[in-house]
């Protein structure tokens, strides 16, 4: 395990006692040229420090591999901050779900954000979540910058990042599920009913797991010995509108595919509301496979076939993770996969003739 | 206004100088026989007091109507509470995002909390929003208890209760919508169609929403005289799986209605499953309407007719009012019901033959 990493005290990298600590502060105030205070206002995030004094400050404690003194901290109290990259409807709840299945025992309450579709958060937000010192931080679909995890790292809070793009260097604590997996099960399926043009509709493409879930769906061709059509590989967000649209043009052609694997159940959803439009029956004229497993996919007409992934089992190990780690305990990994798995109901057929 | 709700340090039976809470706090502890820490336990929730005790402290402080000195607390810092009775799916996000859109802004952060199905947050949980202090609480389908609404009065915690039953007394400030309304609105679009035999599966008798939609199903029978009949009127939780099973009940009968009001969006998709399975046709051999108009309604085969309820406005608007009453104004109006609207879609047509 990379010293990094380690948050119990025997980090070599991090002095873990009391004057170690109070010997840096003041060695990084000297260095800098400024008070003690001023080093502490820095690592507590506060606001009332001209931004080129907090830079030469950052970039002292970085330099002197500054660490907040390990404390192993109270069990049964405090804060877990949650913070989403956006909202959503029935997946998100479902990521809260099972981190309230975590903390609700523990007496640990859940403080959650969302940062309006970006990626990272905000410095504002990093300042108050340093001042209001949590006993951990949760990303969803969103990740702290380099910047932002030294600084973290630095007053000892743990954060663990669920269902993220392994662009996440191997430092940054991840829970996900295993979307190449997905990908490829979802694929051999509908290759296996016989289908030789199949569609696809991928995530967004800066969002990791849609570009693992397609090298799985690109394997499954492999094995098969099918190739794909390049005009058949769309992105776009999760929900149902670009489903709706993507699945029109995909549908809306002479050779047209006769299956469709969708990023979502959202966008399943709306590859379903494009292929009634069209007159094309599901699955006779088409099969539409989903991802995800949301309740809803078990309800609709027809029921979706789709790739279950254990979103709420992904939220309540990232939550443990991060507690663990708030009370001294190194995970036993720092990387989990979980495992998806086809679900199939309706919705997925043979080709026609 | 009465006097209980105000809480900007004008309320007459509020003492609101310092001196005079001091004064309060230890004729209390002279009073009960303890000293003036054990009062100052009781008042901030900490659990090391004996039930007795407390009970008798909690006695004392009430009769002498002891308030925390109403202080304007600062804008842009602090959090508030957010409890759910219970975490479903599509309409808490909507709620979660209405709330955000508020607190956002204002660099507040939300404390999400869930009790499970109860009716009223457990005693523990209070203690630990008493210990916390936010700036306030949100009652999403729950509310205090009177001994826990005098609780958070005396430490000047507001609290807005959303959507609830009007069951909470005149005191509590409520923002909901108007469901006797939404009741006749469906229950009159349906006999408008032609309809004479209509179901309604409302929601569970102890929630006072439902009843008072069913009283506004009943109030547009009586105008258009038709009788209700008492076979058609059934009562379930607002889930997906009780639509399907409420739904099968009312259609796999000899004199089934000819059109079902559904008491949620998640219930008429499980009546549309129901008919599927029957093998009636919606809407030529079945009316369905449902209530909420959540995203996915838009979405289903056929479309949803249903109740549009404004989920968003009414969290923002609980939001505002809570965040109002914690700096110290006094809210316009503490009983607020938003206006629900009918939107036709495809899932409603008049009877056949």
């Amino acid at each position: 395990m990379a010293p990094r990493r380690s948050r119990n005290g025997v980090d070599l990298t991090a002095p873990t006692t009391a004057s170690t600590t109070t010997t840096t502060i003041a060695a990084v105030a000297e260095e800098v040229g400024v008070s003690v205070a001023t080093v502490s206002k820095v690592l507590n995030g506060r606001s009332d420090v001209a931004a080129q004094t907090r830079a030469k400050v950052e970039e002292s404690l970085e330099r002197h591999q500054y660490r907040r003194r390990a404390k192993k901290k109270q069990t049964g109290t405090g804060q877990v901050d949650l913070v989403f990259h956006e909202l959503d409807s029935a997946w998100a709840m479902e990521i809260i779900r099972g981190v309230e299945a975590v903390t609700e025992p523990d007496g640990v309450d859940v403080v959650l954000s969302q940062l309006g579709g970006a990626h990272h958060p905000p410095q504002h937000w990093l300042d108050a979540v340093l001042a209001r010192r949590p006993l951990g931080v949760l990303f969803v679909l969103c990740s702290p910058t380099k910047v932002q995890q030294e600084r973290l790292r630095r007053q000892d809070i743990p954060f663990v990042v669920v269902d993220t793009d392994s662009a996440t260097t191997a430092s940054v604590p991840t829970v996900g599920s295993n979307n190449w997996n997905g990908g490829l099960v979802a694929t051999r399926h509908l290759l296996e009913l016989g289908h030789r043009r199949i569609g696809i509709i991928s995530g967004p493409k800066d969002v990791l797991c849609s570009r693992a879930r397609l090298a799985g769906f690109r394997a499954a061709h492999e094995e098969a010995d099918v190739e794909v059509d390049p005009d058949l590989v769309r992105y776009g967000t999760f929900y149902l509108d670009a489903g709706y649209e993507h699945g029109m043009a995909l549908l809306d052609r002479p050779d047209r595919p006769t299956a469709v694997f969708a990023g979502s159940d959202m966008q399943a959803l709306g590859v379903l509301r494009a292929a009634r439009q069209l007159g094309i029956d599901v699955p006779r004229g088409l099969s539409v496979i989903g991802y995800d497993n949301l309740e809803v996919a078990a309800w609709t007409d027809p029921a979706l076939t789709t790739i279950d992934q254990p979103i709420r089992d992904m939220a309540g190990t990232a939550t443990r993770m991060v507690l663990d780690l708030a009370h001294g305990q190194d995970p036993s990994s720092s990387r989990i996969d979980l495992v998806t798995a086809l679900v199939v109901r309706e919705s997925t057929a043979p080709p026609a003739g």
